[in-house]
């Protein structure tokens, strides 16, 4: 037996009980003939006592301890004379009487301290001992929570977790596929999911009715920052569900998360549109926790002579409260910010709405103080208020507004980590147009019910919405999902909507449309980015802050040093072999 | 809203309530002006009534209706006159009003009925349909049960769920990787992980202490019947642990999943030493459910002129309670029984112990009947007992005598499928011997902590000890794990009895032993086969029962038609060709 108890655990309750601890040296300190040693583990710091004048050898011992040893100490529970207030354990030490050492370390590469002076790729490359590192063990730890409350809630209304294969068949749409060549079956290759779209669709085939799973998923996409090759999703699908079913479990999921995991109560989950999210916000995962909602100017601004207004589709402003002190100097900044390539923005119209009420511009040459006091009513503006105006074409537009938005909301402290709000954007557009491919594509995927059935004679496709929803939490999409076609005939319709054969759509989904015409139900479902997810309610911005082995933006794993090649027998146990142009 | 109530749910309290159901037609009856549709969901099953003369065009619909038809109904819970016992919902029947078809169904391709005229074949194409089928479906939700009970029992422990890559590096060792190509990193490839195994300890090196996975592993092997090149494991670890603990903790775990999943109280786990369970079942996870163990003869039967013994390296066998009566026949049967090639006996001695205490056997011109009774006495045989012997090489004649073991136990129903026995086998070999690739390999794998640390001077390697485990339930391994090493030097030093250079070594397993250098604790831990524990747990001989999408023999998914070929894109991009022999 290696340890009594764990270091987080001895209280004053312990005291004069012998006791056995192992766990890791975080601190040694020598005072007037006394060593003083942190012992760490995964459950706090306990201090082990040892004194010169009791025991000398094993002081000497002691004193030998390096950083991040391995010991394994027995003592007596003592009350402390001067207590740490600080520590859970802080009212005790431990008087120790046996030392033995289990291993040694070396002199770790970066500090095991909460702030730590490693940078991120050594921090990667040693990431078990990032791991060692308590807010880093933390989120492991928050994110175990997730899990376990994920399923109590879902347990509790009978959902089952079903799991599904990853090795399946590749249908690249929209993303690509990794591959896994089969050896068993030469020129053949599995693929890993992507999600396991079809296979909870064919368990609502099957009757299973309430599915989940907390799962791995896997994209070969070109990373971004934050961007991980597999990730995790909590994937869900429900049968003979509306809309509504849907919508009202998993709030209830992301409300008793909240309860659960943070202690915070959740109030009401907005809605809107997709339309009226990009309106307002211009962002399809607007940020609720502050107002600042977008005015369209277009019939007030319009035919004064400002050609720059005169020329735009869309002229619309924010009301930024209580910014009207703004100096000149805090305006251009902002007008620099705007125009960054990252916003794109040709230019920024300020209104000041002065508290005397009077109003100054970068207008004025244009419009009159009336006429600048007609805006300021539009926009519920108030003396002391300050409007900001971009405008240009629709979409980039509203774009660029809702990047200003959001910088004003920060700017102004309205964006409260503490604070959680969340909202279901709903009706997004059933296809987007691939300006990359020159084609339609499915805006969710292509297994998302139409919110009409007769798109025959429909000429504007973008015009087309789909029963599909998004819940959002302070600004970022959390988990997205759509009520799914389950008829054969549907199905077919819109994979030929896609730009897909008859014969391209059997091959990859024959099985599925196949699967519609023994009885399929209706049914619908969501998936949440589980990494995300942790990372926003943990009031992290990084998901790899969150994931215990993440790779790095090139896909790569530094510590295990992965990928890496394969030897001339795999290949050609596999029958491929590697062309790198070059 | 598509339904107030599942199909399992009604009973006498509902009567004369408004209920909606929604589900699957299981079967339609017309008797005497009247419809019976039994509609079926997960949940169970519930009588709809439909009465031509109250409503016509209603009971005209419900006529029209198919097997497996997907229908919603509305209509009033009554009491049944003739209740049906069997069923939940036996009580009462809905009186419909209202009915809407949510979607045909085809004549499926084999009845959706507990006993199914369906052939293995044809139901994994039509898994879906399959899993529609109650007992399939079952056993799916069994499954979730254990998977839920797993994860409570460890949750208490202190355990924390952590999950692990699963784009990992290539290490084969024993079995094949899959291996997935990086288009990121031409040349390179991912492995899909065997298991977690060094990302569990590299969580013990950082802290974790009490490590969980219930997570999916790949191995790229030569099917075998009930083999799946994706599989599912219960895994483990824990740190600051000795032997003693981990088997505490984990049959501590199997005590619990039958209790909660089974209502089972499984009794004392027993413990065995890998010799003694070869010695005495021949067999590294005997079936101890019943006694039956070997008599090791070679002192009592040698130097009597019965050539065949007197060459033996060995001569055992068990005593067959109250098979003294066996005819000719059946004795010539088991003969030829244990002469199958799977079996690989050259021959069977037998004893009968008559009732009379008379003693009769296959070699009574060797041997007296008084020397006959020294056999009956060592094997503690009693009169109308039949003993059973082998001879031959130790090894293969231990492993025959097994296979008699077992099957004279099914013979005899001494092996109870209700009846559930638990037994570690401790101490296995460190390495085993590799005909194949004429090397010594190791027998659990190249982590596993050695019994004994000095081994240079070994010359026998096949009798080095490990600390590694293997948990048997009625005769099946269910789980193994071991205690690790955590020290490099230790490490350093199997790698080389394994025949791993330094460079490969470093090349392979460099991040696990630099992890070492830096506080690595004591460490140990164990991995469940959660298929196979499912299975037997669930009283079934095959895994695929328990699994949702299971591969078939050759590694395919029927049902989605994987693996399949890959298009020239996804080729060029990842820098890879197909080279087909051929």
């Amino acid at each position: 037996m290696y340890r009594t108890h764990t270091c987080g655990e001895l209280r004053l309750t312990h005291v004069e009980k012998v006791v056995t601890l192992s766990g890791w040296v975080q601190r040694t300190r020598q005072l007037g003939g006394m060593t003083f040693v942190d012992l760490r583990d995964r459950y706090g710091i306990t201090q082990l006592v040892f004194d010169m004048s009791l025991n000398a050898d094993l002081c000497a011992a002691a004193n030998k301890l390096g950083r991040e040893f391995v010991i394994q100490a027995t003592g007596i529970v003592r009350e402390r004379s001067s207590k740490n207030t600080q520590l859970a354990t802080g009212e005790v030490e431990i008087d120790v009487t046996g030392l033995q050492v289990l291993n040694a370390a070396k002199v770790p590469p970066f500090t095991i301290e909460p702030d730590t002076d490693g940078g991120d790729d050594l921090r990667m490359k040693y990431r078990y001992l990032d791991l060692r590192r308590t807010p880093v063990q933390q989120n492991i730890i928050f994110r175990h929570q997730m899990a376990q409350a994920t399923r109590s809630y879902l347990n509790n209304l009978n959902f089952l977790e079903i799991e599904t294969p990853f090795l399946i068949k590749s249908t690249p749409e929209g993303a690509r596929d990794f591959v896994v060549p089969s050896r068993l079956n030469a020129g053949q290759f599995y693929a890993l999911p992507q999600s396991p779209q079809t296979f909870k669709q064919l368990l609502m085939v099957s009757g299973f009715d309430r599915y989940y799973q907390i799962v791995r998923c896997f994209r070969d996409e070109d990373l971004r920052a934050d961007r991980q090759p597999e990730f995790t999703q909590i994937d869900c699908e429900m049968a003979f569900v509306t809309r509504e079913d849907v919508l009202q479990t998993f709030e209830g999921l992301l409300r008793y998360l909240l309860k659960t995991v943070k202690g915070y109560d959740l109030g009401e989950v907005a809605r809107m549109s997709y339309d009226d999210a990009m309106r307002l916000y211009g962002s399809d995962k607007p940020d609720i926790r502050f107002g600042m909602a977008f005015t369209e100017l277009n019939q007030l601004v319009k035919g004064h002579g400002f050609a720059i207004f005169d020329d735009a589709e869309l002229i619309a402003g924010i009301c930024a409260q209580g910014c009207a002190e703004y100096t000149r100097k805090q305006l251009d900044e902002l007008t620099d910010w705007v125009k960054r390539p990252q916003i794109g923005a040709k230019g920024l119209v300020y209104v000041k709405y002065n508290p005397d009420g009077t109003l100054k511009s970068s207008v004025d040459k244009f419009y009159s103080p009336e006429q600048l006091q007609t805006w300021a009513n539009a926009m519920n503006a108030k003396p002391g208020d300050l409007l900001l105006i971009l405008s240009g074409s629709t979409d980039k537009t509203r774009k660029q507004l809702g990047e200003l938005r959001l910088e004003m909301g920060k700017r102004l402290g309205l964006r409260n980590p503490a604070e959680f709000k969340a909202l279901w954007v709903l009706d997004f557009p059933l296809l987007e147009w691939d300006e990359e491919d020159q084609r339609w594509v499915a805006c969710h995927h292509p297994f998302t019910r139409p919110r009409t059935q007769n798109f025959e004679n429909i000429t504007d496709w973008g015009s087309l919405r789909a029963e599909a929803y998004d819940l959002c939490l302070n600004g970022n999409e959390i988990a997205g999902g759509s009520i799914r076609i389950h008829e054969r005939a549907l199905q077919e319709k819109v994979f030929d909507l896609l730009g897909m054969t008859k014969d391209e759509a059997q091959q990859k989904f024959g099985f599925l449309m196949g699967a519609f015409e023994y009885g399929a139900p209706p049914h619908g479902g969501i998936a949440f980015g589980f990494d995300r997810l942790c990372a926003i309610m943990g009031g992290y911005e990084s998901i790899r802050d969150f994931i215990a082995f993440p790779k790095n933006n090139s896909g790569r794993d530094t510590m295990i040093d992965a990928p890496s090649p394969i030897d001339a027998k795999q290949y050609r146990e596999l029958s491929i072999q590697s062309v790198i142009q070059g």
